[in-house]
């Protein structure tokens, strides 16, 4: 026997998948790759309240090695996917993941994609600016969601974990204060 | 609170995934979308006698969203796909999905890996022809592995289920016999 596990699939699969993420698990949100296009996605955009988070411009290396192609109209692929994916929901429903590593390209994005949600990685541990990523980034409502997973969860591993990951939180959140007060 | 899941993820989660997936269930390949690039698929290449299948051109409507669009290069987005992915594994560790509806394709996508494995859905339910398949894309050591599910597993919706599925296996089945005498 041969057993396959796939992650991210047409149609039919991926209502399947919907379902139990959103109704059976009661999950608010799922990430998916744009890579299959239009009828990957929009089963999971039938669910009233839960959030569709579509990767544009990732965070790691591997971003540069097909999200940043131009094509022959002169547009990259992860601008195809912001404008593209437009049509198929709102910014109520769809938010984008843009790495906090992209720097000035937050420009580019909010010309393509000015009012929605966009969830930043890579603060911290990838070494993101949370500044940069709020200067070029940030629009009247804030719409950013910046996310610190390892600079907190990998904080300290002996027996101070908590204290220290504590600290790491409560230093992320304060610099998010002061850069809030800029709205 | 706000749960939220994530489907297809940077190095070091990726890394996680690939251990559940291969270790823990003891799944035999993984399907991963390509659009994070190198260092999103390597973390489940690590295991001898485990397959990373790549998404390459699959069979959905979705596919021409942005997996035909070409780049200043003159190359299409999945044949870049099929090139770069090429550094990262051999044919003994990668294989590539694309579907069956996809027709003339295959001979360009032989062009570029003339010996992997293809991961072919597509035939049946969604319409794609065996027989193409097997004449653009089939190499000298069959190199393809098609699959029906929902020809199959949605044959009848009565009790006759069993004899009914039974069946349109079976044609399947000697279809494919009958393209492997080409060989």
């Amino acid at each position: 026997m041969f057993f396959e596990l796939k992650r991210g699939d047409l149609g039919n699969t991926s209502a399947m998948y919907a379902r139990t993420f959103f109704e059976e698990l009661d999950i608010d949100s799922v990430t998916v790759a744009p890579y299959m296009g239009e009828d990957s996605v929009t089963p999971f955009l039938s669910y009233e309240g839960k959030w569709v988070i579509l990767l544009a411009l990732t965070s790691n290396k591997g971003s540069h090695d097909f999200q940043l192609t131009t094509d022959t109209e002169g547009e990259r692929l992860f601008e195809k996917v912001l404008r593209k994916s437009q049509q198929w929901a709102d910014d109520q429903q769809m938010m984008y993941v843009v790495g906090a590593t992209q720097g000035r390209a937050f420009e580019d994005i909010r010309k393509i994609v000015p009012h929605h949600f966009l969830l930043v990685p890579g603060i911290g541990a990838q070494g993101g600016s949370l500044e940069e990523v709020c200067k070029y980034g940030m629009n009247s409502q804030c719409g950013l969601i910046v996310n610190s997973s390892r600079g907190i969860i990998y904080a300290d591993k002996t027996e101070r974990f908590a204290e220290a990951a504590r600290q790491a939180a409560q230093e992320v959140q304060q610099q998010m204060a002061e850069q809030l007060k800029k709205l």
